[in-house]
């Protein structure tokens, strides 16, 4: 009874103090594949120009629900909150409106103003398999230029990331707002209503046509020229709505056609496909609009597109922009899924004393090794050989030293290779360049 | 008038939006600055045999105001909130308290457990010189170790740091919680008084000798007792000390000891110093303490101790832990006034199309260059020449491509280096070679 009694109060204990809903802790093993992700992002990121920048987590609610940012409706989703000045404060909800932010503030930066971050955003939303509340975005923009090299750069840096994270069957959707809203009016659609077809139209590939056509209906706006549209759309090629179209549908066409140009140039020509559905959910875009989906084009990991008027609404100049972001927990979770994390090995060597006397040779042999740039662990547990072995082996370390009084007076140590489970004797001056090139 | 008034207007639009007080945007500049200093940081740390571990940035106030964490106190420093489910949250004030939610847990996790965590964290402090209220802090901890070897291997790791980032004349002082509390036993207070008088003493390189005094009056425990203390702390060595105190604090005197030992065996002798003025304001530390401070020994950049109960508190079995913290704000600040970040190249190769005939070919380049791991931008804003050079030196490229219709019959384009100003014709089949090797 004692034994279920104390049990339970130590449950009880633990339950006190949970990691917060939605969000998660990482132990290393999983934090390492995070890191790696990251680091490879951020690699690639910079081949292409981009440099980094950063923004608090913290911001004023004014901003995060201002009409360029989230608008009123995202007080819903961000976590606010009063600061003990009386400031209404809200976390971050993505990299893009702290971004505009600042390069309002800033108008001498030089441009074009290319700029990368990665980092955590917060969201008030029903947690899920593949949701949390905490989350990782990596973001590229490209601010000040209005070609449409900028938008292709955008889009060839997340494929080269891809590409270096090693998933193979990608696509990037492509197309239009102008084109789209060119479209839409000439099929007889009115004015008032283009925002609200366009986000019933962007779930295409989730609830397909005939869903749209339910949730169009049921908003009162499928009309004929709403179902015209809808046919459009999910039938007819670039150049079939190229004769469609006119005034800045034309251009919507242009602009589109340019990306793809652009797109072959930088090496990516069988990734691209246009795309007439793809509308992308928010109101601040202005040109083209991209998707990028993995496994056959089937599971979006990255969208983005211009947003011309952005940086404006933000007391800034009119400053066009591009610019996509990379979901990094999609991007890992697929990773997981398909095994695409080689095991990579940490290169830990351990060091073990077989006693006392041996600890303070040991200490040295493992500053020297250190000093050379290896990655070193020593008991600190007094352990008994056998346990150390078995401690070495579940933190995965790739060889052992065993230091020993009878090996030091021969100037040797043993080493083992933790694979094989092979040893030999190292003389001291030759162990770290045995381990370098191991 | 017209100016000057649509400059006012565009002034309180640019205000409307402003970085939330006593926190920071970084443009890239400052941030790879920071990432530098945080890539060193962790590079060390994994030298030590460290694993990166991560937790969210919103925690249970429940947890940050636990008696183990910040306690009751902590509330007014904390960014703290309601989330829409009703739950009270708030943002991690310092990254030890999250990893001992952890620890307590996962009472499974091998040991022992060594881990490191570089992060954000928030408090709502008053903003001043070096003070933000969203900063960065980097910790290294060992859980379940008793051996006062780890309590040398994390000062150690941070020593090396510190070496690696350029800093020379860094000192490390000393001092442990049991002997205080035993000399402090010996000296007559009162085992109530005990803490308070801890958290004046600490006060020793803020407000010296007379200022611990007139503190300690104002407490009202200012007596006999108090002054012999003093006395001690402020001038006698660890040998005079140790003839002073029994039990516990004799305890102390040999962790101390023990301590500086392992510093020798690690190479750091010259480092270490006893400072039995040294107390950690923190109540949870149990054993040794320690702190780092460059520009020989004046600023302190770094401190942490041992403290065997707190994971316990949350919950989880009694388990042995020692840790440190680097400020990582303190340590850039430092770094800045003294002048220590190198100009760092970053390599930028800038390819410069000399019009729009030559921008297909040098899109070609500029991906031959990224697929060798160059770092490559091209012209975003269909640029002359003369302002593609311009902006190539404001991003600090160190080498200007230069593409145009006569190289390219010869098959060669025109390779500038920026700094020399020197120009050469370079063979396109050769040019990858020639600036991986520059």
């Amino acid at each position: 009874m004692q034994g279920i009694k104390s049990r339970l109060v130590k449950n009880y204990a633990m339950s006190d103090y949970q990691t917060v809903r939605g969000m998660r802790d990482f132990l290393p093993e999983e934090m390492e594949k995070r890191t790696y992700v990251i680091s490879v992002v951020k690699t690639v990121f910079q081949k292409y120009g981009f440099r980094e920048m950063g923004t608090p987590a913290v911001e004023s609610m004014k901003l995060l629900s201002s009409k360029g940012g989230g608008g009123e409706e995202i007080k819903k989703e961000v976590y606010c909150f009063k600061d003990q000045g009386g400031r209404e404060l809200g976390l971050r909800f993505d990299l893009t409106v702290p971004t505009a932010r600042v390069v309002a503030g800033k108008p001498d930066l030089p441009k074009p103003f290319k700029r990368f971050m990665v980092g955590r955003v917060w969201r008030y939303d029903r947690p899920g398999a593949g949701r949390y509340r905490e989350f990782w975005q990596a973001d590229v923009d490209v601010f000040g230029s209005k070609s449409v090299l900028a938008d292709a750069e955008c889009v060839a840096v997340v494929c080269e990331t891809l590409d270096a994270l090693g998933f193979k069957d990608y696509k990037v959707f492509v197309n239009n707002r102008k084109l789209l809203e060119g479209l839409a009016l000439s099929c007889g659609i009115k004015n008032e209503d283009v925002s609200s077809v366009f986000r019933s139209i962007d779930k295409m590939d989730k609830i397909g046509k005939e869903g749209i056509a339910e949730e169009l209906e049921s908003k009162g706006i499928y009309d004929k020229s709403a179902k015209t549209l809808l046919k459009l759309i999910s039938e007819e090629s670039l150049s079939k709505i190229e004769s469609k179209v006119k005034d800045t549908g034309k251009e919507g066409v242009e602009e589109v056609k340019s990306f793809l140009e652009y797109m072959a140039l930088l090496g990516f020509k069988d990734k691209v496909e246009f795309q007439a559905s793809l509308a992308r959910g928010l109101d601040y875009y202005t040109g083209n609009v991209f998707e990028i989906a993995v496994s056959g084009g089937k599971l979006s990991v990255s969208g983005g597109g211009r947003y011309d008027q952005l940086v404006k609404n933000y007391g800034g100049p009119a400053l066009p922009a591009v610019g996509i972001s990379i979901g990094i927990e999609r991007i890992i979770q697929l990773m997981e899924e398909q095994n695409m994390f080689s095991k990579t090995c940490r290169g830990l060597i351990y060091v073990a004393p077989v006693n006392s006397d041996a600890r303070s040779k040991a200490l040295e042999i493992v500053q020297k090794l250190r000093a050379d740039g290896l990655i070193v662990e020593i008991d600190l547990m007094d352990r008994k050989l056998g346990k150390q072995f078995a401690y070495a082996d579940s933190v995965g370390a790739s060889k052992v030293v065993v230091v020993g009084p009878k090996d030091l007076e021969k100037g040797e140590v043993t080493l083992r290779d933790m694979e094989t489970g092979k040893e030999e004797q190292v003389k001291l001056e030759k162990l770290a360049k045995k381990l370098e090139v191991a």
